[in-house]
């Protein structure tokens, strides 16, 4: 399996690759509009032509290059059924598998950042490998204040989805702040510090109701233009 | 094998850290000072301790923990031992292999960057990986135009030490500033635009003394601070 972590700047953003198999098809999960250059070069130095790509959620932070990326490579576009993005080619729920290749994306529903939040565990892989969006960052989680966001659901959903996977598991996120890559199963139920087995539901969303976050910078633009796959609302 | 790569911000610096083996022992990899309590909490949360701190060059860019990281854990410090950081407690020369628990730091010299760089194979992996310090970086290196850099120097490193390990070695440098996370040799060989295997060391050293870039914002403070381990010179 070709798998590659990379990273926004600008945003905090992790965009993967991931592809395998004879056929050279490949996913792009979650890429960023300004990136849209690097992420397809990388594709066509490693020989490779984009396939698919995979959203986890309707992001807010920044504008998604889903749509330039299909019109360029007629890759197909991949998110939420219920309240991902509109524009998405198939839209996808709890327990659908996609193979890109001899890889298979098995998706997660795992909502309360947004209500339509999805992970998505890879295989085949040892230790398994999850892409984890923003419902499970490394030592952190999405906030879960705007967009359906709940905090009661997203405790819900990290423990019962992700915190069920095993210990071994290696956690992607979709962010990270402090220059952190990865982390695993058993690290974050050890140490995260809203979300490790000793935290009750009660004090998770004490916490994640206290946060008072200011609104995200690219709230405005970010939402609608995803809800387009980045291109222009008609 | 415990591996993870971190990344500071500021100077676009990646630290590894690396463990492996019953005994918990850990090494850190160019760690940056103004991120040892991150370094150190992650070695602490995945019941690691620090026995090892290795640099791959005197930095120009950064300052570095080492000396921080060993006052506070008694990690021992590893360097060139000639042209390395002085203060280091064993020097190292191409060749030299040292044991992190049951994890081999084989240590290739890479010159050209500096007239000491260093960098590290890892061992047992499979593919195999190289921690390639500035010598080699994600389609570019390091520059070459000050510490002793040396351009036809750092072309017959890269050809001679680092091109000619697997094609599926993986590369991690010291430095990304595009967001790329990692590479192969196999790629570098293909698509470095300075060092691919079609480039020839005329055409290299060329390339490199018209770079005309400005000195790194920090050299003045960062060099003699890294010659003492990132403690104040005495």
């Amino acid at each position: 399996m070709i798998f590659r972590q990379l990273f926004d700047r600008e945003t905090s953003t992790f965009t993967y690759l991931v592809a395998g198999g004879a056929d050279g098809g490949a996913a792009l999960v979650d890429p960023v509009r300004e990136q849209v250059e690097r992420d397809l070069q990388l594709v066509r130095e490693l020989g490779l032509r984009l396939t698919h790509v995979f959203e986890t959620h309707v992001h807010a932070d920044h504008v998604t290059g889903a749509g330039e990326l299909r019109a360029r490579t007629g890759a197909k576009t991949y998110g939420a059924r219920s309240g991902g993005p509109a524009c998405a080619d198939e839209g996808l729920v709890d327990g659908d598998v996609v193979a890109v290749g001899n890889v298979r994306f098995r998706v997660l529903a795992t909502p309360g950042h947004t209500s339509s939040c999805l992970s998505y565990l890879l295989a085949p892989c040892d230790p398994p490998r999850v892409l984890s969006g923003d419902a499970l960052l490394v030592r952190g989680c999405g906030r879960t204040d705007f967009q359906g966001g709940d905090a009661a659901t997203l405790f819900d959903s990290v423990r019962s989805k992700l915190f069920s996977l095993p210990d071994a598991t290696l956690v992607y996120p979709a962010h990270d702040y402090r220059g952190m890559s990865l982390s695993t199963v058993g690290e974050e139920k050890a140490h995260n510090p809203r979300l490790r087995a000793s935290m009750t539901k009660e004090a998770f969303v004490a916490i994640m109701g206290a946060l008072d976050l200011p609104p995200p910078a690219k709230i405005a633009e970010a939402v609608p233009a995803n809800l387009a796959c980045g291109e222009r609302p008609q």
